[in-house]
């Protein structure tokens, strides 16, 4: 059994609910869903026992009765969850919705003691951050997150390094645990948080949930590298109309982006190719279904010249949803054996942004079958 | 030194060898060739010192005339050269060409000591076999083949099936030799060959080199399949304006395309996803640069439908004759070992439809790292 | 009002039906139907009264189960049309249906005789054509078609052929009717029916409706030529799932295709650019909605080399079912100012191959406004 | 005889000059020229007589080495012509230029009556505006704009706002000149300026050179327009790498494209479908083969939902320049008809935003009629 608390419950957390629950109904298989049923863990074991957000709207609705505005097909057995009151600190800020977080009712040390005793009582095994993206800056030590906690620095802290701080303090008094933070804050990749979570008896995987065109890009990427073909340029765009899309509106917010490891050209060809990779735009009507185009231009042998364009439409909450139903699992064999940090062998393969700090992005193929090799099953093709 | 022999002195070779020689006096970089100078033969140890074909227009003269036909920028020193006649069998029927091959003066039997009489002067380590894609049947039994040769069965055997046969006998005289098959007619997929491979020191790889898009289809299959994505259909599109693609206008030479292991498709998704993957047409304004394009449709998690679009414009000739840089060095290396018969290791990253018959293929990311393995290198990302 | 008999009750015709009766029920928006409702006859007066076929599995079946099988969302109103039995003259060979005709149970004579007494019970203005494509042979005189209905000539007459035979031999005997015909076979383009339909009071318009990529493509070559950008090679490819890319895989019929006026090209351009433009192959999980990819290279100012690359998915029947709304009731209004024979202003919008056989192709955008003011509309642009 | 005065001798206008001495010479074909030699003024009859730049790599300079930058084949005849010291008033600022202008050195009214002076030398007929994009803010009346002049008000002016002003002051001593205008800053537009053209003899076309992917747009949407599909949403990417993708990441250039009639859309559709349409980034191996992509989105009939995506590989300033070429020749034919202020046939067809303000955009097939029929020309298709 894995219990999950899951922290924002948008369009990728609904979709996770729904279909985790389809799936435990045998309505649908388990497409899109890396490892299936080969973990020893199996799909069924997931039980989410606890849901936040800070949306007016949401809070103190039942579970169903939110999932089913993101998916009309969503099941009647997610009814009995009530979605509770969680972080907020500006994480909604700009967007066309009215907010309420505990941080506006206390302090945030006293919103941690309240999350962290709310826990006890879930007795949660794994937390999904899947906020709203944010505007946040890393820390620099130790010292200095415990202060802006310390201080009650509202403008400091985001919504997600107070949960991972929460997660941590629970983690420590209960023996273990596990934080997925599938959004582009740096947790995973921030020496500060790891180290916190390794003396807290917390795993964190992170960061940013690699979905969209950057994993397929990575991919490609390698192919032309194995081949020596020079890479020229890559121009990278995407265009969506969920609420994710309209956040990156907002340019404090678009800069977090930034902190993603540019380094994913240079990782994986060697050198760093001229590139354009960045979410490009607002659609409305496109809702959760992106358009991306990616172009790519490179020498041959005899010095041609090649190019090769991808376009797609990509439903952008169902690729990372379905990744969260193995980051779960893989998060409890993980507490289960003790491997408390982060465990670069998940994040490689699941993660855009794949921590800690220093590690380098590796093609996703092999990624693959070493973090196949780390959860204990047979690579598929090595 | 390796010390090659061309067989079809076509657009592939012609780039093949205009290219190499441009790289040896350093005046392009040696992109497309996977390997660069990692092995220990460099590139600068190629020699070729034959070359063959049944083009009236094409026999008797230069090398550096032929060439530059192909490649306005053909270096001098491709000069010295004179194309032999080789073995036709109808290669060339239907094409807006004369043709003349030693068939036409002599039986085959004669025609194949006549080779082998020949490359005892030129002592090639390696044969390179480019001629233009045949319509041919393979061999069921040993006795069949040497059957149709003793009996001068023009009807029955390819210009490709003599050149092995002849390379063999050449071969077993003169201590070893490999046959690089990059067309697709079965050679390192048929058992017969393989096994008069492995008599007579001869070193098959093949079949059909791994170029165009199919390469790059096999690693996004691959994606999908590492993220349990199900594809629901599959369409590949190409068209180009070469003499290749004016070949595979012949039905019957078609034909010979779908003997390449349709399997790659169930290969890599562990199904087989409905597909539609084939040569398309032929539109003479786009020469060797020929457009390809791509649609995949898949099942996301919680069902969603996605799908992606590549196209791309790609020079055909360049990319194959990158390849052969690597494969008469590593063919070399596999005489020098005295690994006889057919390497796997080797036509699964090189090779479209990769020997021997049973063999399977696999995400060609994964086949470049056990390649260089097998080529006694360090695996890049394992 | 609008009296229709459908001929052919496949995918075109069903959704044609059912999109229809959902508009007259106010229950979707008429898009898709160029004219909406600027002509005098709206698009309620429309009135399907009969429906022909030839499938075992639809004739004498209610018209509303038929559709069912097309469109899940087909109203209710469809009830109380029987599909009856039409001709069949192997137009449904090499596919996987049974199939029955009125001619395998008496002569073509005894055949025409039967529809023109049963359209007399069922009064129609209009007979719209949407049997599957056919191989057929055009006449070249009026003795010869004649010759072929007396002789009974099963093996050289086609479904359509025999039904706008039928439709002429009905209209002269009622004072007017108007045939649709949009499929490939030719009738507006064929003199010999042409006169036919002068004389016997009838209006064909024809012939294959303009849908899919042609007529896009040829609004994006007239934007070329315009600009007199030297247009070096055009590549056009489409598959699908739906019966009528699964009747092209049958060589007789793609043949058809091939009268299609492959002028398209040399109309807009002024020369004849080379060009791949044909249906490519049928991929069953497509369905009725097709995968397009058209591309174009062209030399611009100063020599410079331009590329742009279509691609696209694209409901086939809907796209033609939409100008079915307009193109039956244009034809009403042909028979009413007895324009009988062919009328190219209609043609040249609504068809591929816009009859009379000397006419030529024009940018649809252009043949638009031709078409509005042969309709008595007012153009929109000019 | 049409005498031209260059402004900004960019790309674009290198691209123009080179081009225009091919074609005089022979060399080349005026492919990209949409009115070829069809107008009573030849392409030979046009000479360049001067030209103006700010660059001070390029002041000073012969216009055949400026030219050979951008095009390594310039033509040897372009010799003899020295590029001049033009307006600046920051139009280079934040590029990786070092700029000098008259305006460094003197008042903008002296620097007026200078240019009217050299140019009473030249005797220009024409002066092409082909300035980097610039920062701008039009004028709410003239009094505003005759003050900013005498007041020397460089910070509200910009160059090509000076330049037209300098070139109404020539055409009204002189008898008459054109002003064609190819960039985004409001002249045809903006009611001061028409009304100042008016009164003074001076013909300008304008604004914003209808290159790129634009146009292709306008046509696309005209063809859905006229088929009734509702368009749901258009994304519309392009990246470039020549300076004027430079420029305008510059967020204050980038607004001037925010002038631009957004109502394309809905001057087309009817209705304002959203859309995403605006210059994405700068990625400088693309140089001027910018990498554009367009996905549109529509409902068909039945409530088919359809899309399609554009993608290409266009050469930015040949683009333009070719339209120079026929723009140049119209200004001539204005003048000679005293057709002062501006011609909305001229601009509706070569424009982006086709002047007068009150004006709006058709579909470039039909707009290229009336274009013809306002030269005198024979319609092609009407």
């Amino acid at each position: 059994m894995v219990r999950v608390v899951i922290l924002g419950q948008g369009y990728v957390a609904s979709i996770f609910a729904s279909g985790l629950e389809k799936i435990k109904a045998g309505k649908i298989k388990p497409y899109g869903v890396p490892l299936v049923d080969e973990l020893p863990i199996k799909i069924k074991d997931i039980e989410i026992v606890g849901s936040y957000d800070v949306d007016k709207a949401k809070v103190g609705k039942d579970l169903y009765d939110v999932v089913r505005k993101y998916d009309p097909d969503a099941p009647e057995s997610l009814r009995g969850t009530t979605v509770r009151k969680g972080i907020h600190l500006e994480s909604l800020r700009n967007l066309p919705l009215e907010a309420t977080g505990l941080d506006d009712e206390m302090s945030l040390k006293e919103a941690v003691e309240r999350l962290v005793s709310e826990w006890k009582e879930l007795k949660p095994d794994v937390f999904v951050n899947v906020c709203t993206t944010e505007a946040f800056a890393p820390f620099e030590n130790r010292e200095e997150l415990e202060k802006a906690i310390a201080e009650d620095r509202k403008d400091r802290l985001t919504a997600t390094q107070v949960y991972v701080y929460a997660a941590a303090k629970y983690a420590k008094e209960t023996g273990g645990a596990a934080f997925v933070n599938a959004i582009p804050t740096l947790i995973a990749n921030d020496p500060v948080y790891v180290e916190l979570a390794k003396e807290s008896n917390l795993v964190v995987f992170g960061d940013d949930g690699a979905t969209g065109a950057t994993p397929l890009t990575a991919d490609i990427l390698s192919h032309f590298a194995q081949r020596n073909r020079y890479v020229r340029d890559i121009a990278q765009f995407n265009i969506g109309g969920n609420q994710d899309f309209l956040a990156l509106t907002d340019k404090e917010r678009n800069k977090s982006k930034e902190f993603t490891k540019s380094s994913i050209v240079e990782d994986l060809l060697g050198y760093n190719a001229p590139h354009y990779i960045k979410p490009t735009g607002f659609l409305e009507p496109l809702n959760d279904k992106k358009f991306i185009a990616m172009h790519i231009e490179y020498v041959s042998f005899n010095n041609a010249r090649d190019e090769i364009v991808v376009t797609g439409r990509i439903n952008d909450s169902p690729a990372l949803a379905g990744l969260l139903v193995d980051l779960v699992r893989l998060g409890k064999i993980a507490v289960d054996r003790k491997e408390f940090g982060t465990v670069y062998e998940v994040n490689a393969f699941y993660m855009k942004n794949p921590g800690p700090k220093e590690a380098r992005n590796i093609p996703r193929i092999i990624a693959h079958e070493k973090m196949r090799m780390w959860a204990g099953l047979k690579p598929r093709w090595l």
